[in-house]
């Protein structure tokens, strides 16, 4: 605490990311990253990279990004925010979209940077519970409101809820924007980016850091409304004109340029989290259905909190919250099959497990 | 305009970088950029850079950055913060420390994004009247305040302050927090760092940018009390907590460790500039004395407008600014010995300049 900072700061809580450990001969299952480096293409784009360019300033608009991912999600590139990282854009449209009179509404269980964003810019805001089963339903959302956010697939449940859903709450909340956070789209479930022409109040927001193997490169973008884009211009243009680095954009465009390589890393991420799936079933957890890359678990009888120690006694990290209602669930990223063998048979050496049945 | 923005969004005036021209064949004297590209070491550091280490998520801390940078400055690591550009580590500044009830003051003419950021974070300001030689009088600012800032050298003036005076704000100002931004400082002027152990209020901001010829790559840092410090990361860490990736982390960290490069192309910038200086003289311009890698003149009769559009049509782009007091000023970036050649040669070329004397 400092006299010197500015009230509001006194108070704020800032989000706590996942624990990235600078040992190796870890097996790193704790904060959802793609096991499989990025594309060969990416590679190429760094290793040719001439860097006498760096001494300029990037591209501000990041023009190129854009038209790229226009391109490949068939919209125009005035419907196209990108940002350092998804957590850039989702700050900016917080700032842009939320502070309003009425309160924000959001999940009680979903991404925990929401929470950390509204106390920033001071937004009122209020959890809807999730069902039994950690469904969101979004009829709980139908009041009045100064915006709506929440993760589809959602975090850390890895549950996804039906386009169909999205539009019965479009229809009907029509004076506020609704931001889809698509993270985890690409692992499953349905985006909602095909409704971004019909609806103006929907954002949707990806990022390069899970399926795109990129987290290390800091991109993510919003695909909306022209109207919200420029929405974000606005604020973006008022705190960092050039968020991107020019390694960052090529880097960036060079992933959305190979869609083989993007396809299969997907599918065998997909793959492996079915058979992780019936392992840990297998074994005495009951497995949320996931659509991400990630599983969200919780153990008959043993507490989350003691198997999350036991992995780490034998260098596996997984992500454990301690927060009421999900103290007993471990949210698991889906790693190399490799990895994932090694994770199951880890677990069942732990005494509890190994005398099951 | 859109009935979804937060009302606050309406009245945005976004900064507006200089232009970054699409094509070739330009002799770019408008952002300040560096005329040399990076040192060898940070070529080194993309060329041979890991790719497969990219699916992770950077250092969340740049550890590795802010002991490198602590080690160069000689100061504690706690005592630095990094963020994506200065112009990041400004808006946090900005957000951390001067939303109070007095006051923030600057100067009328410096960086124009100063006044953005009191728009964003809807911070109240007053502008301190330079002198008529565009020089900053700090005993002016010894009056109850919220903040103050300035840039040292000041832009686009490229004027520099002493050392004394700046000590001599600082024994009177205790109770707010001065910021010096020293984003030329590298080009001939004192730097503030040595006062930060001294007093707790002092927060001095540099950027990779110009010295370091890293604009591309989006890094800079600022150093001050570990109080000022933790205040800044409360900001970062409820706003983006990975804003610098891993290469921007490893190229910085490379240009840091080529002292050589950086004095060499420094003593060059600054020789070219006092070269200039000289020959603008000559040709009928009045030039402030510059501490940065550009020069602020303007003619003795010819207007700053049609200078700056007669090097247009000769691919030549400098800066100038409309705004009344410098409107008939030029901002020049000092290039390479040959780009300035031809910039002075081509002013000679100007019908109502080759006729003087």
């Amino acid at each position: 605490m400092s006299k010197f900072w500015s009230d509001a700061i006194r108070d704020l809580t800032p989000y706590v990311p996942g624990e990235q450990p600078k040992v190796s001969n870890i097996i790193k299952l704790n904060t959802n990253e793609n096991p499989f480096g990025p594309s060969p293409k990416v590679t190429h784009a760094i290793h040719s990279f001439e860097s006498n360019k760096l001494r300029k300033y990037p591209d501000p608009d990041s023009t190129s990004l854009k038209n790229t991912l226009a391109d490949y999600y068939n919209v125009s590139s005035n419907q196209v925010f990108v940002g350092n990282g998804s957590d850039e854009v989702l700050a900016h449209a917080f700032m842009a979209f939320f502070r309003q009179k009425e309160p924000l509404l959001m999940p009680t269980i979903t991404y925990s940077f929401y929470d950390v964003y509204c106390n920033l810019y001071n937004i009122n805001y209020e959890h809807i519970p999730l069902g039994d089963d950690f469904s969101i339903d979004l009829t709980k959302y139908q009041r009045p409101n100064g915006g709506i956010i929440f993760a589809n697939p959602n975090a850390p449940t890895g549950k996804a809820l039906t386009l169909d859903a999205i539009e019965g709450l479009l229809n009907t909340n029509t004076e506020s924007v609704v931001i889809v956070d698509e993270a985890y789209v690409d692992f499953g479930a349905q985006s909602a980016v095909s409704l971004i022409n019909k609806y103006p109040n929907i954002l949707v927001i990806q990022t390069f850091s899970k399926s795109r193997s990129l987290a290390g490169m800091r991109v993510g973008f919003a695909l909306g409304n022209a109207e919200l884009i420029e929405g974000l211009e606005r604020v973006k243009n008022s705190f960092n004109s050039y968020p991107l680095d020019m390694l960052a954009q090529d880097t960036a465009i060079a992933a959305i340029q190979d869609e083989q390589y993007f396809q299969e890393t997907t599918q065998q991420i997909i793959s492996t989290r079915e058979w992780t799936t019936v392992q840990l079933e297998s074994i005495g957890f009951n497995v949320v259905p996931s659509k991400t890359n990630f599983v969200f678990a919780t153990h008959r009888y043993l507490p989350g909190a003691e198997l999350m120690g036991f992995l780490r006694t034998h260098n596996i990290l997984v992500r454990h919250f301690s927060r009421p209602g999900i103290e007993n669930h471990l949210r698991i990223t889906i790693g190399t099959p490799d990895e994932m063998s090694a994770f199951i048979d880890c677990l069942k050496k732990h005494p509890d497990i190994s005398t099951l049945d």
